[in-house]
C-alpha cells in the first residue's frame, strides 16, 4: 500500500480543508466527524482477537478520534462486511463489545453486507457544544506538552501475541484499548485558548512529529518524564516501543501552563521537529526521519 | 449472508429507537447520519464499473439515503481499503467520480488502507434545517403514495452487463445512478404533515412493503401509473424489474394531496401490504411475501 502517496492525491483533489485532522470539524453544524476501518488480516486476525474484543476496539479507535478533536462523543454507525462462515455468536459478542465501549455514545445505524473477509468501518460524531475543538495545527511556543497514560504498552502486547501467548496486561491494552475520554474532556471544556491535540494510534513520535510539523515548531521532549510500564524495558527495543509502536490509543497536546491535565513531558519551542533528550544525549527527529522510521518499523511488522 | 436475522439481532442487542430508516435522525445535533458499504464481487465488479463510476456510485448511494430522510446532504467521509495492485490513477479517477457525484457536498474525511478486495464505505451527514424529517413509519390513511423517475432501468443496466453489452441508458442509470435531491428537497422544505420517504435502493416493492408494514397500512397502488422506460418491455419478466430490480434510487413517499411532487401511483389505505391493481387482477403482497420474493431474486441474480 502506498498510502501517504494516496493521501497527498486525494488531498490534492478535493482540496478541502477538512483534510488533515482525524476528525473534520463541521462548525456550521456544530459537529465532528471520524471514519475508520479493521481490515481482517491487515489490522486485526481472528486468531489473536475474540468477536467481543474486536466490537470493543472498532468502537474505541473512533471514539478515540472524537476525543482527539476534543469534542464530546455523542453517536456512532457501523458497517460490518462478513464471510459467510460467521456465526450468530459472532454478531452478538461483536455488539456486545462495541455497546461497552460506546458507553454513553449511541450506536445509531449502519449496514451489513457479504465479504470474503471480515471489514469493520465506523464513523462517529462528536459535539462540540461547550468544548473548544483541537487541531494539529495550533501548538504555539511556550505551551507544555502533555500526554496521557502509558507508552508502547499495545505493541508490547503484540509482540506478546506473536509470541504464544495468551493473557497479560500488554495484551488487554493490545486488544482491549480504553479512550481518554476524561483527558480530553478536562482540556477541551476549560482550555481558554488554542490547543494541539492527537491521539496515539500511529504511535508517540508520529503524534509528536505530526504536531510539529502542521504547527511549524519544535517539540522538545525529555525521555525520563514520558510515562510507561516499567516492565516494557524486558522488550528488546523497548524505546522503539514507547515511539514507534502505536495503538495505545493515549492522547498528546500541547497546552499553556494554566491546563496541566497529564504528564508534562515537553515543550514547545522555536524550530522544527521533535528533538528528544535523553540522559546521554539530544537526538533530533525531522519530519522525513520519521516517516522513514515509521516505514521501517511497519515493514518489520509485517 | 443471513443479513436479515443478523440484523434482528442487532437490534435486540443495541435496543435504539434509530435502527430502522436508511438515515438516524439525531434530533439533538440537528443531523442525520447514514452509513453505506460497496464490496468489490459483492456489490460491483470490476470487469464492468470504471474507478470513476464507482466513486461516483459510493456517494451517491449514501446522498440517496440523506436524501430520503428529507435532509439536505452537507458532508461526507469515505474509507477505502484497496488491494496492493490499486494503481494512483484508479485513486484520481475515485475521488474525481465521488467528487462529481457530491457536487456541493464536501468531502471531509476518512481513511485509506489495505485490503484483499476493494471495500468502500461511505458515511453521510444531512443538515436538518428547515426541512421535515421522513420515516418510513409515518404513512397515513388517506395520503397519495408518489414516486419519482423510472423504475426497473437499473436491473435492466446489469442485465445488458451480464450479456456482455458496454454501453446503453440503461447501463449508465445502473453504473451511475442520480440521487433525487429536487424531489427530497421539495417534499421535505415543504410538508406541513408527517410523511414516509425512503428510495429504491432495495427495490420498489421493498421500499413500498417497508413503508406498509412499519406505518401498518395498506398502500394499494396502480400498476399502470408506475412510471418506466417503455424499452423495458423488451426484457424477460421486466415486471419484476420494476417491483425487484433494485438499485434505482428512485423515492417513494406517502404525501398529501397538497404535496404533490412527483406521480402519483396509489393511495394509502386500512390495511396491511401492498395490492397491486392491474388491469385484469390485483395482488396482494404481504411483507413476508415480498421477504420471500426479494430472497428468490437474489438468489437467481448469484
Amino acid at each position: 500500500m502506498k498510502e501517504k502517496e494516496f493521501i497527498t492525491d486525494i488531498k490534492n483533489i478535493l482540496n478541502s480543508k477538512y483534510i488533515g485532522d482525524d476528525c473534520a470539524y463541521l462548525q456550521d453544524l456544530g459537529i465532528v466527524i471520524t471514519q475508520d476501518s479493521l481490515v481482517e488480516d491487515v489490522h486485526f486476525s481472528r486468531k489473536f482477537i475474540t468477536p467481543y474484543q474486536l466490537g470493543f476496539k472498532s468502537v474505541m479507535v473512533n471514539i478515540s478520534d472524537v476525543c482527539a478533536s476534543g469534542a464530546k462523543p455523542a453517536y456512532l454507525t457501523i458497517s460490518l462486511s462478513l464471510p459467510d462462515d460467521i456465526t450468530e455468536n459472532f454478531i452478538r459478542e461483536f455488539y456486545k463489545g462495541a455497546k461497552a465501549a460506546a458507553e454513553d455514545v449511541e450506536i445509531v445505524g449502519g449496514d451489513i453486507t457479504g465479504a470474503d473477509k471480515i471489514y469493520i468501518s465506523v464513523a462517529a460524531v462528536g459535539s462540540t457544544t461547550g468544548r473548544r475543538i483541537s487541531s494539529r495545527a495550533n501548538a504555539k511556543i511556550g505551551q507544555k506538552v502533555i500526554v496521557s497514560g502509558n507508552h508502547g504498552s499495545s505493541c508490547a502486547g503484540l509482540k506478546e501475541l506473536f509470541t504464544g501467548k495468551k493473557e497479560s496486561k500488554f495484551i488487554t491494552t493490545h486488544l482491549q484499548p480504553t479512550a481518554q475520554r476524561n483527558f480530553a474532556q478536562k482540556i477541551a471544556a476549560n482550555i481558554k485558548e488554542d490547543y494541539a491535540m492527537m491521539d496515539t494510534s500511529d504511535g508517540l513520535m508520529d503524534a509528536l512529529s505530526a504536531i510539529a510539523s502542521e504547527s511549524n515548531v519544535l517539540l522538545s521532549i525529555d525521555f525520563d518524564k514520558i510515562p510507561y510500564d516499567k516492565d516494557l524495558e524486558k522488550f528488546v527495543n523497548w524505546q522503539d516501543l514507547i515511539f514507534y509502536g502505536g495503538e495505545d490509543y493515549q492522547l498528546v497536546a500541547t497546552v499553556p501552563d494554566t491546563d496541566i491535565y497529564g504528564t508534562v513531558i515537553g515543550e514547545v519551542k522555536a524550530g522544527n521537529g521533535v528533538e528528544i533528550h535523553y540522559t546521554d544525549k539530544t537526538v533530533l527527529y525531522t519530519k522525513s526521519d520519521v516517516e522513514k522510521k515509521l516505514f521501517k518499523h511497519f515493514k518489520e511488522k509485517e
